[in-house]
């Protein structure tokens, strides 16, 4: 985890703006996808046995997606919009594999902002090196400056 | 974890009937909320901090969404499909929160099948009693019974 994931900084809704972007980056290591299994019970022995992962197309294990959309998750929950904003909905479209060891950057940009409703709309992207392993959408509910 | 996540009994793609459906329920502990936030990076004080929680709308922390999500991946990996089927999208609909020490039932029902790209498309509800905290759609890439 990056020392930067300490901040309590949050946007409120006002202070959303189209194409405002923060990204996150992490290493996905072997004991977070043993982590990831123990804490969902998803124990699927493509993520953790390497001589099951072999007989697939994939050769070697691969990170769950629902952990990489964690990534996606923490973004919002961390940097932008922060600490208060709600998750109202996400769309997952997994585009490749992650692999353990892979460092995995998850970017979110405004794409909508919906002020009837203080709901902000996001293009999110997951990509390891060049390869986007992860893209969708999400819409959060955002406080409003004058809320707690 | 239940003792039922053990077996790697899987489903191949000319085994899937529409209508086929598989659950998992599972105590989402203030363990679980902290390792999540652990192996994602998602600190959001919401899932984590009682006295801010008590600031917002819910009063008390509340589970990340995407902790609840990997209970339907873990339908998926363990159960239907099971082992080998290949994630390829999931719409995630929040509906209302998971509060610390919910018991959680994660559901998919098999809702369209496609077997020229072997895909299967589910249908997926988390509910606490009778209150649904999620509900979404995804699809399956599943192997043919004469592949690996």
């Amino acid at each position: 985890v990056t020392g930067a994931m300490q901040a309590r900084k949050r946007y409120d809704f006002e202070d959303l703006e189209l194409d405002q972007e923060a990204s996150y980056t992490r290493a996905c290591t072997d004991a977070d996808i043993v982590a990831f299994a123990d804490v969902t019970g998803d124990r699927n022995p493509v993520h953790l046995d390497a001589a099951y992962a072999a007989t697939t197309p994939f050769k070697t294990p691969i990170s769950h997606g629902m952990l990489t959309a964690g990534y996606i998750s923490a973004v919002f929950g961390m940097h932008l919009p922060g600490p208060g904003a709600i998750y109202v909905s996400q769309t997952l479209n997994f585009r490749a594999p992650v692999r353990h060891g892979d460092q995995v950057t998850a970017s979110v940009r405004v794409i909508d902002l919906i002020p009837a409703k203080r709901r902000a709309r996001f293009a999110c992207l997951c990509k390891v090196g060049d390869t986007v392993v992860l893209e969708g959408e999400a819409i959060l509910m955002v406080p409003a400056r004058t809320s707690a």
